[in-house]
């Protein structure tokens, strides 16, 4: 079975490489090249995008809605190579409204689609063992579900239609990046107090304050280690599209939205592309505060 | 050992009743009589005010600084009937500058301090098992360590002077208080997107967005139940304290600043005697969405 495998970064390339310890063809397109040959050499395929063997599915893990219409649908769109009835697995971070039109537009060309954004980082892709936030038809799953099972520790099965699936990612999400912010904000304050930033990970991560992302995260501003695993930029985009849910639904989201505008002001001064960590300093540096490491 | 327990609260009563199964001899003050008639029943023995036998040591579990400075150095405060080098360990959440104008007091009356936020909630008070955020002079430790072990499962030693305590109960307090309001956004966003609240819970707690407010505040919204077990207005209380460090430190605090707007406003509508989950039926009611058992 030939699995089409667009998007090769830290997650894709963990995800495409369980696929072929599963015993799955994989064929791998990234924009770059170094990824694909990074693929090859676990013995992947590299995709040029001639007319080529049909792929029984794809599995679309880019960057955003843009990318996933374009990939999937756009002029030199993958879906069109796809064999009849074959599967769309699109796991980007989108919305739900944006899932439910590519799964309108998968049934139009007599294709199936699952909604299924993931979540878990670099390490969990590698190792099989995300978790997959996914909904569609049963059709979608049971084509989908082997190639779940190899990519996936967790199946979360939300509905069956595209649409729940990036809903339930967009709280996640929600909720990962306003504690993001939080934890940069009190690590800040810590500092400004006095305290050891270490010795406030030990307490904090052993009380009612913590936070999945808090015992993640602020190790990187005590170790003061910005080399971006997940960037400031990120959360441009996944809080972006949170905000953008709640405006079109009429829900007043004054929490995420403000961790939104301190992502951005941070970004504007000049911290998009560290770790999404460097919150930390930016909340610092507005109140003169030196964190460990900086300047 | 005689120990004057002033304020006997959800948390207060446990912890009084931990150092008499620690075989100490308590005398318990609270506004309310019934709550001393329930120390009482455990074995203690109620506070009259009369000049009675000098105590060893204080222990203050009330609410604020204000309650604080009053008990223990007013008009007629209970320092005045501690012996002479007695101890006084003082768990209230309050201003690290607070806690050393405190131990200022204490000293000129030849006392001893130990600043002690406590963290835990009253089934652990209750159990023994609070965490306890210390700080202060060896002298106080060595006099606070035999009730701190009846009283907690953890002592976190931050310093040899008070304050460093106070503050890493603030920046408890800063990411629990910001955690709360988060949860509250993302049910009420979960609800607006069709998702079922109970299956969010399930999801998020096994996912990055998760923390431990979440998981320990959001299934009272799932079952609708807003009996107070922390009420709302204390977060007006705890996040005003850790925007007031902020304030006069000179560091700007946007994400717990905002989560305080948000508790403040939530409050104003008529929620503050409410669990401070509660939160989560003020911002769905904000974008016309009913959370379950609402109205």
């Amino acid at each position: 079975m030939l699995i089409d495998f667009v998007g090769l970064g830290s997650m894709g390339l963990g995800m495409a490489t369980s696929l072929l310890k599963a015993g799955y063809d994989v064929r791998g397109y990234d924009p770059d090249v170094a990824r694909v040959e990074m693929l090859c050499a676990q013995g992947g395929v590299a995709y040029t995008g001639a007319k080529e063997l049909q792929a029984d599915a794809i599995v679309c893990v880019v960057l955003n809605a843009d990318q996933t219409r374009d990939i999937l649908f756009g002029e030199h769109g993958v879906a069109a190579q796809l064999c009849k009835g074959g599967l769309i697995i699109s796991c980007a971070t989108v919305s739900p409204a944006f899932a439910s039109e590519m799964e309108f537009e998968a049934v139009t060309h007599g294709l199936l689609y699952l909604d299924a954004p993931i979540s878990g980082g670099a390490i969990k892709a590698a190792e099989g063992r995300l978790s997959i936030m996914a909904s569609g038809t049963v059709e979608a799953f049971t084509a989908a579900d082997p190639l779940l099972n190899a990519m996936s520790e967790t199946i979360h099965r939300l509905g069956d239609r595209a649409g729940p699936g990036s809903a339930m990612k967009a709280v996640n999400q929600l909720l990962a990046g306003v504690h993001i912010a939080a934890m940069g904000e009190a690590l800040a304050f810590s500092v400004s107090q006095g305290l050891d930033p270490a010795r406030v990970v030990d307490v904090i991560s052993a009380s009612a304050g913590t936070s999945w992302m808090f015992e993640n995260r602020a190790p990187h501003v005590v170790e003061s280690d910005y080399s971006p695993r997940s960037k400031i930029d990120i959360w441009l985009k996944d809080l972006g599209i949170v905000t953008d849910i709640g405006a079109s639904s009429g829900l007043p989201l004054p929490i995420s939205s403000n961790a939104l505008i301190q992502f951005r002001s941070a970004s504007d001064a000049g911290l998009g592309q560290e770790d999404d960590a460097a919150i930390a300093k930016y909340f610092a540096r507005a109140g003169g505060v030196i964190m460990p490491g900086d300047y």
